[in-house]
């Protein structure tokens, strides 16, 4: 499966939907299989610093196949791969990017979500994951 | 003025509306004043290198708050700034890229577009850019 | 379909038996259809700059949907899209990159050969094309 | 002595042979004393992040001339050049990366291997290596 342009613009209305219900200005990325990018918005008010951030929190989870924040239990202080967040041009390795998945779970791609606090972030994130799920069943 | 989500989706859905219309598939990328995304779609089917292609003729348009091609001109071999191409990170200096101006006529941003062959790319980027122009007025 | 490490080694095999016969050292780079590196491989002898190149051929070939020399049709002194070179990173805008693709003609990778004149590195690159699409025949 | 293609063959074949018999999809990169890629496979099914990590790792080793791991100890919060991790592009200071030697000790490149656990990945590298100095000798 490809990610479409449809499943992407699903992800892009529901999380900008979420965030206005939080109160919230986010940058909303959506990158593809090969962590290229897809489709993006930054909602009006949000700080600059959230284009970066949620293109590579999209990034993180596509190229590691995992949350974003889970990354960072390889690589903090005192863990193995002490040190991972340098490598792929510099991870983001807190809540707000999440991986998408075709129904037989192989990697289609990755939504990033930043410009709320990360727990906002987070809820943002996955209610736009939830979205994809449920249009791509 | 700032550019708005809501102008940034009057050029998102005039370029593509245009580009079915030609029967293509184009990246269209729109940035803010200071060069920053604002909001981005690659259409299904557009090709890979049409994400950074797209990206680029909007930054070399607002960053010269001219039309991509015009900035040829200028660094053209015999021109006075020959080379000049090779300044911000690389510029594109082919059609398909027009700055975003207020009724005042400040810079606000620009629009690219990326897909088709050059002459395409630019009356979907006229479109999209009449329509940001009508719906400002 | 998902270009296999089998598949990739049947391009480097064969690019490698070419070159030998041919007298040459070259580099084999094979990078999937998100332009991520596969496989590679730099024979003993092969000049360092052919590493950069061969990748670049393969990039420039995935991400325009096109053999590396033919994207020069579009970026040459006079041509609509002059400087396209300057974009996605710097191009590699002659002969060894090539497309592959699946049944279906969908992309699924390129391949760049970098190490003779160019007229050599395009004769390897099609016979490794070649042993590609005959195996996934 | 310049590592040679049938010397980072005999590293690619047992990696990948130690890779299976773990049960694991692992990237191997193996460089040159120059610090330049000679020979990268990346099994099917290792996840994207592992092409930067696996030659990141190998160049770690061969810049420094020392087990990727081993320049934790210098850079480490509170060691004399904390920080260290970020020259260079940025080093992988995880287990990994570890140079390839000739018979006189000097350097003439390293391997890299991701995919796995950390510990994983120096176990596969242990594996490459051994097979390396066993050819060698």
């Amino acid at each position: 499966m490809t990610l479409s342009s449809h499943q992407a613009h699903v992800i892009l209305d529901r999380a900008e939907a979420k965030a206005r219900e939080l109160g919230l200005s986010v940058v909303v990325a959506v990158l593809d299989g090969g962590a290229h990018l897809k489709a993006f918005h930054r909602m009006d008010g949000a700080v600059l610093a959230s284009v970066d951030i949620a293109i590579r929190k999209a990034s993180t989870a596509v190229l590691f196949q995992a949350n974003s924040e889970d990354v960072w239990e390889y690589c903090k202080p005192g863990a193995p791969a002490q040190g991972l967040q340098l490598t792929n041009g510099g991870l983001a390795t807190f809540g707000g990017g999440i991986p998408l998945r075709a129904a037989d779970q192989s990697i289609v791609g990755a939504l990033g979500i930043s410009g709320g606090s990360v727990s906002q972030d987070v809820e943002v994130a996955q209610a736009a994951h939830a979205a994809f799920e449920t249009e791509r069943n």
